[in-house]
């Protein structure tokens, strides 16, 4: 039995998230043939050489025509404009989906679009790291990670199933949801925390008192776990937090209200209402490791990845 | 030639940071014996069981009587009543130091405890996990991390350059700074790193409209990242806050504000604003991986680590 879903795939945008999918679908045979396109010709070219899609077009209308699958990897803010661009070469039956780490807004700017017959079927892999580009994909990225799909008003149960499917064999977890609710809960688990991320360094950089160097020397006290989310694309983010206004500064409103009142906590000296709460924050990280979401490596296991990088030089 | 340095070296506390350093110290050779105390039974008797150090001892002046080097490993609240309790059998010409995460509020606590004769050097090695506790400790925890040291009046130059070696042979860089200027640089890149992440945490556990196992399925989009941190010990934590507390608070302040500048530039969608503070950022993060103090693996190397586990199961 092959194990194809969509014979052709066309992914518009060749980063980490299509370059991942690229690779997870090669390695499950998910589609016979893969098409991509960049913005930038470097991109292309780099996709070209590393072969990292079947054909690499010169234009995003191109590389989804007659596609069955049509993925908008590419940062929130200009998904509308590519799905514009692609309409006239969709046939008729094909779905098209995204990735966008914000769901109201890419609907909203997508789903008009969409021409009568095609599918849209928006998505969302909580799964990525720090780099970009080309070359950053890899083909477990996906692994045991959850995708959120979020299907719109008459979309077809048959395709979301068809949809599920295909992101189990690229390795994901599937659960299904509504945009405002995919909204709020990516402001929590990823993008407020990702603001917070992108301050406290910018903080740390803006110091008199503290050089940068002293801040690079002895980042390994705790400070240096931030900068690895603050070092994620500006673009990408920039979109992000533009385009989940509402649901951002809200969790935003109730992190500095809790802050303030830890603030306190120190001021007062209350070291009892200290200790409760750093008690209670500990069973989140044990439901986490609990459900395969993190590593219960000791601080991620970096000791193990600097020992194996070193073996492999 | 003997890399003793200290022939006797008492550790007082036996968790995360005193475990690692008696790995180290065998590794290197640097004592020829190694005395230890723990507050609980429960400690003292898996220190014994796992041959943590040559002799478990059942009170700190036991364990301290005739060191060479007496290292304070306790929560930083207690350093002054433990350094009450060991005086008494300090020899003459003894160092005494500690590793405590506060400097200022420590040498205020223990140096009136130290007899005439006896050296007081107060350090803190940047390094540590999010584990504690008599099994958590590794001989690699310090390699190529730094070590603070931070000399009192009339702290003799002959014994910190001793004890800056006994800290190169655990496998650290040693620099030296003052107390105050310590507690700055701490406070920025470990105690308000330490108390945003417990925020960030203590908020998603409380909100109504998005459960715990959502916040923990979904929690790879980045939030993951905080809940190591704020899995570490409370009751060091919540003593570190107290013994800091007016850097803490000043860099808190400074957050405060840079975070209010960045939730304005999102309501009033200066993506140019945002994109620009994003884009500076990751200047940190290079400079943290070009002086080896984090991985470059994408995601801390997690992959990797899941993979040498998988591999030893
Ligand atoms: N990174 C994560 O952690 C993560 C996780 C889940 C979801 N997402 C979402 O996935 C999407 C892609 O993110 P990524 O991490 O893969 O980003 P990335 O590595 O920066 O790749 C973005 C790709 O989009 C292309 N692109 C940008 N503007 C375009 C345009 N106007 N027309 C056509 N192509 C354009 C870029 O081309 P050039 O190379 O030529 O600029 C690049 O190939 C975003 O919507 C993001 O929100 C990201
Ligand atoms: N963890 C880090 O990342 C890190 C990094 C640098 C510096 N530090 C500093 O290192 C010190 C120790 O931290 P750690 O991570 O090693 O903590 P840990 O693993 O929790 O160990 C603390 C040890 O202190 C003992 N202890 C507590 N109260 C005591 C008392 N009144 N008398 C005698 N022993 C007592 C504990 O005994 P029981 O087991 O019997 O309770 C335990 O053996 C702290 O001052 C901390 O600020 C920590």
């Amino acid at each position: 039995m092959s194990a194809v879903i969509y014979p052709k795939v066309a992914l518009i945008g060749l980063g980490l998230i299509a370059g991942s999918m690229a690779h997870a679908m090669r390695r499950a045979g998910l589609a016979e043939t893969i098409t991509g396109y960049a913005r930038s010709a470097e991109t292309r070219k780099i996709a070209r050489e590393i072969n990292l899609v079947d054909e690499v077009c010169d234009s995003a209308l191109e590389a989804a025509r007659d596609a069955d699958l049509v993925v908008l990897c590419v940062p929130v803010g200009v998904m509308g404009a590519v799905a514009a661009e692609i309409a006239p070469g969709l046939k008729p039956g094909a779905v098209v989906t995204d990735v966008g780490s914000v769901k109201a807004a890419v609907i909203e700017a997508v789903a008009p679009h969409i021409p009568e017959g095609v599918h849209f079927i928006p998505g969302h892999p909580l799964a990525g790291t720090e780099h970009s580009g080309p070359r950053s994909g890899f083909a477990e990225l996906f692994d045991n990670r959850w995708c959120l799909l979020v299907p719109v008003e008459g979309s077809d149960p048959g395709e979301v199933a068809r949809l599920t499917r295909y992101w189990e064999g690229l390795g994901s977890n599937v659960d299904v949801m509504d945009a405002e609710h995919h909204d709020l809960v990516l402001a929590v688990t990823s993008h407020a925390p990702h603001l917070i991320a992108y301050t406290m360094v910018g903080v740390a950089d803006d110091l008199r008192r503290v050089t940068d160097s002293e801040v690079i020397k002895y980042s390994a006290a705790g400070f240096r776990d931030f900068t690895r989310i603050a070092a994620s694309d500006p673009t990408m983010w920039r979109d992000v937090f533009l385009s989940n206004k509402a649901a951002t500064l809200e969790i935003l409103g109730r992190f500095t209200e809790e802050l303030f009142a830890l603030q306190r906590a120190i001021r007062t000296e209350d070291g009892d209402h200290l200790h409760d709460y750093f008690t209670r924050t500990r069973a989140i990280r044990r439901g986490i490791i609990d459900a395969g979401q993190d590593t219960d490596a000791p601080d991620f296991g970096r000791a193990v990845a600097s020992k194996a990088k070193a073996r492999t030089e």
